[in-house]
């Protein structure tokens, strides 16, 4: 008898594959950030994300919070995949004994995101749940793009650039399991903290400017269950070796850690939910790409390479990193 | 302090009707079966639908019946809106200890009843949950239809039409509440139970045919939280009153329910998850209506009238029949 624990999500998800009948008309292959189909020569997106409250709550985040993210997460796989979803539907489970007010607080922070992204929540259904409260966001995107980035077709020699700096969600889980005060930390630490964890922020402010050099992209992928997860994710989606050079780190991370002895680089490997964008793009076209960061001002980092077709593996300054990261029923 | 249990799943609904924006160029008002946009000429619906195992599961259903309910339940209300998804996604949320297997047949279900209805699911998301086990399922539809039916337009006069036949799932839950064993029923009756709870099915039979009706048709609903909590929300949704002078009541269950002694029209008016279609229909146009169903068949019954616009009541056969239906957090 197999129990889900035995196997994990990723195990559960490879079974899923071979029960449903996956559209061989589909924009990208099973398994990546998003999926759609062209109709009527558009191209239409449609993409869920949920959670149970038990495993997505810091100490320190309340219902506004969890609706928010939950918002944020739908939108940042759309980013990666150079799509804007355009409505969105909620659906939850909240116990009869809850108070009204965690509802209120939870949908204002839907609603909020959503208008921070523009994006219309059009309809919902409501449910009782016996114990955990849930919460699963759907959004649709319909534009005319001909190319959608997979994470499947990362080529050797590309260069691979990811948005934002590190640390600070892998940090956020260190106080949170290590039940550390928030207020032992510096003012500064600790809004940053707050606001990548209770409000973090998918990265549509990068859409337009990224579009750019969009023909360049040969793959793309979210960072949401932390960067070397995602890194192996794309590595073995796109059958390649990623050799990691630099890992750029949010500096006030930096000093706390260096302070209080903290290995940071583990911090920053091994976040969770930073809701970055991860791309790979030909090294042909490095200075298309640095032509946008200096005329935006954006914070997108070279910090590797693709080698190695055909051997997967995630290298960082020469040493193989280990596989690990968000997976539920672990 | 309120809490859900005060104000019920139409409270919570009104509560979060304030909270969000809901965009004025939507295809229908806020609180209709789906909802959309156009966009680009096209009519866009998303509609999402969910449930927790705890709620919604009859002793004799498994977790396949669970699963193609789920994909039923969503596909139901595009029917009544005379649309038809082509794309869904499926979300869920399981406790670790439950079997493989478990998850297997859930997804069984949901691929067989997307198979069914043409639908593909293209995505999903899998989560943890720490007890209850959640599934929910977002579809969306793109076609170039011009109107959509709303649940806000019955007006005076119009005949109010239902397919299908009732009482099934009324008995079904007389019978699982009653813990009355499926065993003691009739063969066909007990079959008759088993096929619309276990795998029911959304009346996509009837949308090429009604399309052919389409025009005439003032307002439609879809028959999910029993007939008369149906029939309420319609009326409410109008403002309107409905006399009820017939309700077709499936053979085999009056038969049973005579020789039980048990009252028939109360199973037919508070059963729910009909899944059936109920529309009303300008009058002048009874004969084609009359046509469509003789030409195809079609199992379409006019069961009453919408009177008196501005006061809101329905009645049967002369008396005010209870509003009561299925309700969360009551």
């Amino acid at each position: 008898m197999v129990l889900l624990r035995d196997i994990g999500e990723r195990g559960v998800i490879k079974v899923i594959e071979d029960i449903i009948s996956y559209p061989s008309d589909a924009i990208l292959p099973f398994g990546d950030d998003v999926s759609g189909l062209k109709v009527n020569g558009m191209r239409l997106i449609l993409k869920v994300d949920a959670f149970s409250e038990e495993f997505c709550r810091y100490y320190w985040m309340d219902l506004y919070d969890l609706g928010w993210k939950a918002v944020t997460m739908v939108v940042s796989d759309f980013v990666v995949k150079l799509a804007k979803p355009i409505i969105a539907v909620v659906s939850f489970g909240i116990p009869s004994n809850r108070r009204l007010s965690e509802v209120v607080n939870l949908f204002r922070g839907v609603a909020d995101a959503a208008k921070y992204y523009g994006l219309h929540i059009i309809g919902g259904d409501t449910n009782e749940s016996k114990y955990d409260l849930w919460i699963s966001v759907s959004a649709v995107s319909l534009d005319k793009r001909k190319y959608t980035p997979s994470r499947f077709n990362a080529q050797e020699g590309d260069l691979v650039v990811t948005s934002g700096e590190y640390g600070i969600t892998g940090l956020a889980n260190y106080i949170h399991y290590n039940k550390i005060s928030l207020e032992t930390l510096p003012e500064n630490l600790r809004r940053k903290i707050l606001n990548k964890t209770k409000h973090p922020v998918a990265r549509v402010d990068l859409l337009d400017k990224i579009m750019e050099i969009a023909e360049y992209i040969t793959s793309s992928i979210d960072v949401s269950d932390g960067l070397a997860q995602t890194l192996y994710d794309l590595a073995e989606a796109s059958n390649v070796t990623i050799e990691l050079n630099s890992i750029p780190i949010d500096s006030t991370v930096k000093e706390y850690t260096t302070r209080n002895n903290i290995d940071v680089e583990q911090l920053a490997l091994y976040g969770g939910e930073e809701f970055e964008i991860l791309f790979t793009i030909n090294s042909k076209f490095k200075s298309k790409l640095d032509k946008i960061i200096s005329h935006y001002g954006l914070d997108l980092h070279v910090i590797g390479r693709v080698v190695n077709k055909g051997r997967v593996g995630v290298y960082y300054r020469g040493r193989l990193i280990p596989k690990r990261g968000w997976e539920y029923f672990r």
